[in-house]
């Protein structure tokens, strides 16, 4: 133990639980006003309840108990996976996860427990489904947790405006208490009524003189806060009140400045890994593609590309199930090979490259179209931006083409990395006979 | 400059050669035997002769100038190639480009200049061809580089002798000065008669008890030290000598470590890259499999793996040329698909999955035979070394154990990394149906 010369962290040996409510009691009688605990357990290789054989309730429980007679409150995280996952099982499932060690527990927790989850079922990739844990627990408080840097969304280098996707984890129909259960309700405490609810985010700010390296990252801090209060306003409209506070109200800054942000997620994922299967970037720092980066590793994280096919089966009857843990409808949209959203249809389903998308086009084409294309957008982001040259201050306007100019360069990058990939696997050619390595 | 303060360290500019020639006084006046320079120039991102439109031999004759008055002498290395290289591009080549960089200025090197190349054209490789520097500089002093530690071949974890890779090194024949012109008689300086001649190694020892990590690489050491001197005598033959003189006459322990260290290269070979290829190692550390860990980087090193071959054509007629860098036989041999050797040739040509080798195999049955056999063969070593459980002292016995396990372990990985890469991108099965990922 680093800290009370204890034996163990057991959480049901009483000397434990003694322990933390002198300390809670040693806290409060010099922070009256402390919150609270917030806690990553089990977590990513930190230790917790289960390093001694007991479950999540019984460790957040302790530590509830010890706040409870001073009004506290503990935040457990909900990011608990395999992290040593043998990359040759195909039955677990990363994104089953969270569910299947918080769900059973439902009711159990203490009325001073807050389970905070990811917004999706993996890890803040730039497209995941909305994690069921929104709308599967109905009797325990529950927070949404968002990150506002970009750790897979191009790191403050690549332009990824956040409002977007948050909003539509926002908008999303849990159906959990029937239509309109969105998760909007969840967050706000409306549709289960829990005492404690919210929003939490994992901060973009940093030394840089603008605090958010990017310029243009700033609009996701002040979208974070304002969707954190109002989760049903539009992005657009968010980002339109960035945009002038920020540059002014002439509304040729203003409207290029918005339709950038916007287009910037479809842009970021056009050329980074298709069709909702998440990830394909360099391990450690999470830059760049790298389509085999955590094909072959412990993190539960893989495509399972071959020379026919490529994606993970989370379908009910062939796959891990994970589809099945939605509310009835969602559950048979994301397990219907025909019904589940082209953006997602690599996150549920295994198809071969021939597979045709609601779109028309096949899962290759796509793949190499969607590549194109995203260079071909990023070219014309910075057109978009030069035209702004003498109308915002040189500084920033300077910062913004150099990051603009990255992007191009990252964006290059993963076109010709991920499409010759996908050549050289699946030796179907381009349609249009364009160059791919 | 991080000394001396001059604005350049342009090699021709004569400030720059005054100050090296007052700083070699210096030291002779202080170390009157004092050996001279080793250089690392223009190699991985350190600065040299290129950085300022100079070629090496005005950077090694500046610094043999300075030391020539005192007897010193500049040993130079040609571990020269450009590290920024495109992967798209197919024509730029890392093995030829020592070769290419050096033999140019055969002849123009100050007689107190030596050149230090590396055994084989890429970078210590488990299998590489004799870098055609060797035999294709008369008028230069040369020196080789091996390397004792055991960086790509198994860092110390992994059994591997190295006395088998260097004595195949010494006996190779360049036919540079017609046959029997063997690396061992350029390196003691009687085909070209060069002054200055030898051989260095990095060494293997560290701060373990052991000071090698594996007691058994304590044989790499010992075989450096004899080969050096005298290169032509048989590595089973040292290998016997190093494990009578470490653990003593028994000739079960003896004939049992001189067996496993004499097939130790062979059953890395076999569970690693295939065929000459080399890399696919995880990129940084190099150790484990990653088979396209470099196959998108700026390094050099390719497999060029598709859905239908692999292999780098470095063939004269459709490839980089490489392969005519040789003497006549050898480049005849090298350059031919039918004459070139198996564990060659992927280095050398780009061939189908279905091309036959000498060995009637398939290159993919090759693959999957090669990499279930090297796991097998990993569990005879570990076998092996059990039977002399009392004969050799526990705590050797003990630590030897440990590695062969974690060998075990590492090679299974390989196997299955490797296996299920090729069977992902052929689509074609092993024809025993063993089990592939």
């Amino acid at each position: 133990m680093l800290v009370g010369s204890l034996p163990t962290a057991d959480p049901l040996v009483s000397s434990v639980g003694k322990w933390w409510k002198d300390k809670a009691a040693e806290i409060y009688g010099i922070i009256p006003d402390f919150g609270g605990f917030l806690v990553k357990a089990d977590s990513e290789h930190t230790p917790g309840p289960y390093s001694y054989g007991r479950d999540h309730a019984d460790g957040a429980n302790m530590l509830a108990n010890a706040l409870a007679p001073f009004g506290g409150i503990v935040i457990w995280r909900c990011f608990v996976y395999d992290c040593e996952q043998d990359w040759r099982d195909t039955r677990t499932d990363r994104a089953r996860s969270a569910y299947d060690t918080f769900v059973p527990l439902d009711g159990k927790f203490l009325p001073n427990v807050v389970l905070q989850a990811k917004n999706g079922p993996m890890d803040f990739q730039p497209r995941e489904p909305v994690s069921p844990l929104f709308g599967g627990m109905r009797k325990t408080n529950q927070m949404l947790e968002l990150q506002i840097t970009q750790e897979y969304t191009g790191q403050q280098v690549d332009l990824f405006y956040l409002g977007v996707p948050w909003s539509e984890v926002f908008g999303f129909d849990t159906r959990a208490e029937g239509e309109g259960s969105l998760v909007s309700g969840i967050t706000a405490g409306k549709v289960f009524r829990q005492a404690h609810h919210g929003v939490a985010g994992v901060a973009n700010t940093g030394d840089d003189q603008s605090w958010t390296g990017h310029v243009l990252a700033q609009a996701n801090l002040y979208a974070f806060g304002k969707l954190a209060w109002s989760p049903n306003r539009s992005p657009e409209e968010i980002a339109r009140e960035w945009a002038m506070l920020t540059f002014g109200d002439d509304p040729r800054v203003t409207e290029t400045i918005v339709s950038m942000l916007l287009a910037s997620r479809d842009i970021y994922e056009r050329y980074t890994a298709p069709l909702g299967i998440g990830w394909m970037v360099n391990p450690g720092h999470h830059y760049g593609p790298n389509v085999d980066g955590y094909e072959y590793s412990r993190w539960g994280t893989y495509h399972r590309a071959d020379s026919k096919g490529i994606g993970v089966d989370r379908s009910i009857r062939t796959g891990t199930g994970f589809a099945g843990l939605y509310e009835k409808e969602n559950a048979r949209v994301y397990d219907s090979l025909s019904d589940c959203p082209d953006e997602l249809l690599l996150f549920f389903h295994h198809v071969p490259y021939t597979h045709r998308l609601k779109s028309g086009k096949t899962v290759i084409q796509h793949i190499y179209d969607s590549h194109f294309e995203g260079v071909e957008r990023v070219e014309a982001l910075r057109a978009d931006w030069k035209r702004l040259e003498g109308l915002i201050a040189d500084e920033r306007y300077d910062s913004v083409l150099e990051r603009l100019d990255k992007q191009l360069a990252n964006a290059r990058e993963w076109r010709d990395v991920v499409n010759s990939y996908f050549y050289r696997k699946s030796g179907i050619p381009d349609e249009q006979g364009r160059t791919i390595y």
